[in-house]
């Protein structure tokens, strides 16, 4: 029998895994700055947590939620998505609290899951990192969250960003924007696609984020939100496009634009480049916006919200593709080479002084002769060798060779640990 | 309706996920100078893969796998352990072939799972650090292995560390001792727990490692492995205890010693301390050992390995306990006050300047007066705060007033991103 990973999940391996750990350090260090702490939620949680956020209409909910029941009978489903779990926590944990600073910021990094359709290709477990902040209605808020998505994509070194924006307005302005848009759509009801003629009276803005070319041709025509905003809507878009404008932020406002899950209001974003790694045209890379009535719908109190999400699997695609150095300084810093019985039964102390010394170091483990050794310390592109045979054994000292230069000094094995940081530090700072 | 965690599993909250970073960190930074490199496989696992590895008789297969049906009727288990999924990976990339290293050394940190009786406490998510290393015979390697545990430990101000040693020998060894094993207990086979009547011919090893007290008083008198070992075995567990005398790693034997999981063999280890924190007397925080048959049992080649594996929940706990100080450097430099609208319009480029320059800055986002925000500030524990009014608007000026020392300069909000560089990295280097 083979055994083999799951249908749609993926091995991150050795050579692999130092991209996703720049990346992922990259934002940590981004975040710190905007003082965005960590978040960790379990990996599942009860099914209604996602229905009942991700709303009835959604995919995720219809058609994409990788849930199953425990052995509990409880129904359990693998998280779809980052912002559910993360206000369930702030719900249940009372992070509202007036012990707690607000707006209360928070990140969160790690996999999710969804149970695709195998043919669509896409992974059943995928890698998501988000930011939320909860706990002020500030339009500047707002263009803080975007201004960190943007800053970390030029911190990636991603060129040719497109920030793509709108407002779905407050409650009122959204309710005269279906009412509009029902009117607008009621008429050509035969020809939409079956998926938008279930979606017309229940959430009409669907419609609009329709990849079906029967609705498509109604969506250019379609109202704009934008012409139904409130007096306060309409002051908050104004303000976050102002302060956009402060900070040197380019953007376009697509008032086509709605998101696919049905909690947002007010600002809602996109982040957009081209690659041909990720499609044809311009593609969104981080979507995100503001859930004034999320923490609501999960049992707190009247609780606003913002944050984006974005994929890893497609931003590692795009730095690939854009050739983005995801420099991995785990280099080699010295192999040791042991020569004969007795020399290489004394290299591993000496391996574990170098290592205590902060420094990496590997000797052999498959009784290689001295050329194997020297052979496997070149393939691992150390930076130095140090050979240890009987005379060595016998005057306490090693030979340290710098594996650029040719460089050859004679090093002590007394006192290992110190006089190898030294001379090591000495050298690598040569 | 409340919104729970599902039973088991914990958020972990700012505040307390520094604590993780740290330790992950830590883990991190030795695992590199001993160049063993992360390795990241699926959250889920088809179910066989951990059946297969882990032994029919182990408490993981009979009793704690957090195993369903997914919506494809497959068998899916949550891992309950790192190292089946990292064979499985090892075995599925060919990762045994030429062109990789050897011993090909990984680590892995993340989430396990066990489908636990709810009244034992324990935790149904919880999360493991581990290594492997592949393809290597040498008793060395399993020193090292052994070696970098007792590093982790150290380095995060572990004192009163405990290592015991054992060995399960080689196929024959152990074919010797399970005989006389069998041997020794079948008279007693009716004073024995109902689970090691069931054990018994099937694997009388883990009898041994029996809880029960109706096992216990059989154990001391039990032939000791120790006695059976065929030459080979006897000079690979010597060689081990040389390594680790040359290295000043104390440890003792214990024979009685063996480990939960069916597919050890040679070298088997726990470090363990003591702390009030995780119980009574010496408790284990780490247990590892050599695994020769695993890669096979997986549908691999003839390839050895050896590695540990660590809980993160007990770890944190420990240090807890010790009081080790879990420094996290997220600290606010530069709180930035705005006084009057037209100031507070301006200040978020100021706070992204500042943090392009590096440092981490905040502002209000609750339109605070000045007062709330100064309290803000110091609540957030500020290095510093930047004072803007209508006058420094006009001046283009601001005041840095530094919060531990009452200090104040004026600085120039032209060129501000160089200008804040310059004159912080001057004031924090005072």
């Amino acid at each position: 029998m083979r055994y083999q990973k799951p249908k749609g999940t993926a091995d991150i391996l050795p050579g692999a895994s130092e991209k996703w750990q720049f990346v992922e350090t990259t934002a940590r260090e981004l975040f710190k700055t905007y003082q965005y702490k960590e978040i960790r939620t379990p990996m599942f949680e009860n099914f209604e947590v996602f229905s009942r956020t991700s709303g009835d209409t959604s995919d995720i909910v219809t058609k994409e939620m990788y849930d199953f029941k425990d052995k509990g009978d409880r129904h359990i489903a693998l998280r779809p998505e980052g912002t559910a779990g993360v206000v369930r926590a702030f719900v249940e944990n009372k992070l509202f609290g007036p012990e707690f600073n607000k707006p209360y910021k928070v990140y969160y990094m790690g996999p999710m899951f969804r149970y695709e359709r195998p043919q669509s290709g896409r992974q059943r477990e995928f890698h998501q990192v988000g930011v939320e902040a909860f706990g002020s209605d500030s339009p500047v808020l707002d263009v803080e969250v975007i201004a960190m998505a943007i800053a970390f994509f030029k911190k990636l070194g991603v060129s040719d960003l497109k920030l793509s924006l709108n407002t779905l307005g407050d409650k009122e302005s959204r309710d005269a924007y279906r009412k509009a848009l029902i009117d607008y759509l009621e008429p050509h009801f035969d020809e939409l696609s079956e998926d938008s003629q279930v979606r017309l009276h229940k959430n009409p803005l669907r419609v609009l984020d329709s990849k079906d070319e029967k609705d498509q041709k109604f969506v250019a025509d379609a109202p704009a939100i934008l012409d139904y905003l409130t007096d306060e809507a309409k002051a908050h878009f104004e303000a976050v496009k102002m302060q956009l404008d402060q900070l040197n932020i380019d953007y376009v406002v697509d008032s086509t634009m709605v998101r696919g899950l049905d909690y947002y209001n007010h600002t809602i974003f996109e982040v957009m480049t081209q690659s041909k790694s990720l499609g044809h045209g311009y593609t969104t890379i981080c979507a995100g916006g503001r859930y004034n009535g999320l923490v609501e719908e999960l049992g707190g109190p009247e609780v606003s919200g913002v944050g984006f999400g974005l994929g890893l699997e497609r931003l590692l695609l795009l730095l690939e593709d854009q050739e983005v150095a995801m420099m991995s300084d785990d280099a080699l810093d010295v192999y040791v080479v042991g020569i004969g019985d007795a020399a290489n039964q004394m290299t591993l102390p000496i391996v574990q002084a170098i290592r205590e010394a902060g420094f990496s170091s590997d000797r052999d483990y498959l009784d290689r002769k001295p050329k194997g050794q020297f052979k496997t310390a070149d393939r691992l592109n150390a930076k130095y060798t140090l050979t240890i045979g009987e005379s060595e054994l016998e005057s306490q000292t090693a030979n340290l060779k710098s594996m650029a230069t040719g460089e050859e000094v004679s090093v002590s094995l007394t006192d290992v640990k110190q006089h190898f940081k030294e001379t090591l530090e000495q050298n690598f700072n040569k």
